[in-house]
């Protein structure tokens, strides 16, 4: 057993696993949706659910875990998005709005 | 072996990886961050620079290739969202401001 990969595997599937917990709190707070990409959004929910059935058929519960919470966080902030998109509340350029 | 399994999680790993390009290309495109997490990029940029060594310690190049091109796109928008935090270029709330 190789103690140290494993540790830096742990920890790197842990940081990007709850990086989508701040973003998502941020979007579900300010429903500001203006600079996230959708296709990003969607390409990368489509990819986590398909981690999930992946998990599924390993029976690996540290996947099925770590990509159910992913997905939940991936999948709110993508409907906050469409929703926004939908409903004419996106404003783009922000950035550059406030030179 | 198993090839729908193994299929599944390739592809998996294809559009959770892609799907940062759409992101960076707008991020870089249009300068706005006003709704992009500055927590998430800094989580995640570390994360996938663990995945990184990870790859690195197991001598294996799918990891290394999949996650040396997410960490480019990742620091791309992490830099270009720590840029505009720092030189004041961002407006928030831009949903709230359309409504």
């Amino acid at each position: 057993m190789q103690a140290l990969p494993e540790l830096i595997g742990y920890l790197a599937a842990l940081l990007t696993t709850a990086s989508f917990l701040p973003q998502a709190l941020l979007t579900l707070k300010t429903r500001d949706t203006a600079s996230l990409s959708l296709s990003m959004y969607a390409i990368f929910t489509l990819g986590v659910s398909l981690w999930l059935i992946y998990g599924i058929f390993l029976h690996n519960n540290a996947i099925i875990a770590a990509n159910s919470i992913t997905l939940l966080l991936s999948a709110s902030i993508l409907y906050v998005k469409i929703y926004n998109r939908l409903t004419g509340r996106e404003q783009s350029h922000t950035a550059a709005a406030a030179e």
